[in-house]
């Protein structure tokens, strides 16, 4: 029988999420509002300091642990003993199994990227999309992508409170109606994903299958290379896709869907894993 | 007389903007699109590779040199002697007058921001936002914000034929209908309001009188700084405002006008530098 994988423990640090702020309207009237927190969350691994995160502050653990993942700074989840994170200094403390000897060696060469979101990469990542596989038999049906734009039309948010954040979430494809696994919100939509990312890393049980990754932002290349990471080869987007993240997308055998709303798309790449059903468009509801 | 100041010299490289693609559409037909493109810029700084910010590419020289302008690594144009752009290669090679001593101090530590964007800030940006002084006496007139939000609307754009993209503009506000002195979009939106800042230490000859700056993305905390930073105490977005955006907003006495579209507006900080005509936000049209 295979170990259990050794995870790290998490600290559950939580802040308010929006805050309330009074405006002035176009009338002159002044109005109760409300606008996404954003706070700096400055990562400290084995006390030495790395990068500061701007953050809505949903879930800080898992976001440091994605980003860990997401910028190939640590391996295996089963390296990070622990993460703990203060919000009353904006820290968060990783601690290590084995020290930080890799993550020194990668650190040295930056990428500023495109997009809604933490926007930085080191110079590895482009180097190994080459190297990344997605399940050649992952498919979703057109029913499938339906439910998941329904679902997140309908669920609460901090965007219907506040606006101006990104949502990213995670579905199961193993069931017609494909149940949405997590659902996150951040100031940034990189922060967003490497947040599902960390979440995924801590699942002893993610359910077998393929998945799919929904963002309300654009599908840049570093949005593709980041649901490409976590094996998911299905990715849908409210918004459209830049030149590079459909090019990202045709090289490793992602099926990107952008424009997605009510039951409108585009699929952009890999139409093969998509199945369609375009009765289904303009089937009454 | 002052001497005019010594300008670099800058390349004109130039790139589509726009690719073309066939995407499948809900119905199972194929439809002729067409997407953003995003380019890697690799940015080199006297021969030392600096960064490497993904840019949709319209004005990659401006670009570069408000990116050196608003992470502070570079104290006055006249420090740079050219910045020569090879889309062949993906470079930008930047040469400097004095050496990049400055540039390797600064570089030491990283901040890595929110929203749509290169979204990267060196440490120091932060702490010198106590420093930014804005003209006090800088006002605008809501009919001159609804000009400003009408010229963007009836403007031509990568937006409206390939979407996935940030627009950010400059107005003058010394005339009653705000002409629009520089307009540009990228695929992040911070490189867009880097080109403009860019763009703006190039012109010996700026309109006097206070500036407006418009973006289509979030105001966060650095596209607050951005602004304060050209001195431009009015900032106006389509969407929204973070909690740290409205903090330095406050801070630096900049009023940050949101959900602006049509002649609807929330405006969140520093109101006295909005003149409020709220009869024209029920006159006819």
């Amino acid at each position: 029988m295979p170990m259990a994988p050794l995870l790290p423990r998490l600290s559950q640090a939580r802040a308010p999420l929006t805050c309330a702020l009074t405006a002035i309207n176009e009338h002159g009237q002044a109005v109760a509002t409300a606008m996404p927190a954003e706070r700096a969350l400055t990562v400290y691994v084995d006390k030495r300091e790395l990068v500061t995160l701007m953050t809505l502050g949903a879930h800080p653990e898992w976001l440091v642990l994605g980003y860990l993942r997401n910028q190939r700074l640590v391996d295996s989840v089963q390296d990070i003993e622990s993460i703990t994170v203060d919000w009353d200094v904006g820290a968060a403390a990783v601690r290590t199994r084995s020290g930080t000897a890799g993550i020194e060696a990668r650190t040295g060469r930056r990428v500023v990227t495109t997009g809604c979101g933490q926007g930085s990469m080191f110079g590895e990542l482009m180097d190994q999309v080459g190297e990344l596989n997605l399940p050649p038999q992952a498919r979703m049906t057109q029913a499938q992508l339906y439910s998941v734009v329904n679902t997140i039309r309908l669920k609460e948010t901090t965007y219907k409170s506040a606006g101006s954040v990104h949502a990213c979430a995670l579905f199961s494809l193993a069931q017609d109606e494909p149940p949405l696994l997590f659902f996150v919100e951040d100031v940034g939509r990189h922060n967003a994903v490497d947040t599902i990312a960390g979440w995924a890393w801590m699942q002893a049980d993610l359910p077998a299958g393929p998945l799919a990754f929904y963002t309300t932002g654009r599908l840049t290349s570093e949005m593709v290379i980041k649901s490409a990471q976590m094996g998911v080869a299905l990715a849908i987007s409210r918004s459209g896709i830049t030149q590079m993240g459909h090019q990202v997308a045709e090289q490793v055998g992602l099926c990107a869907i952008g424009r997605a709303t009510h039951r409108r798309f585009l699929c952009y790449s890999h139409p093969e894993r998509l199945l369609l059903q375009p009765e289904l468009a303009t089937a009454p509801l």
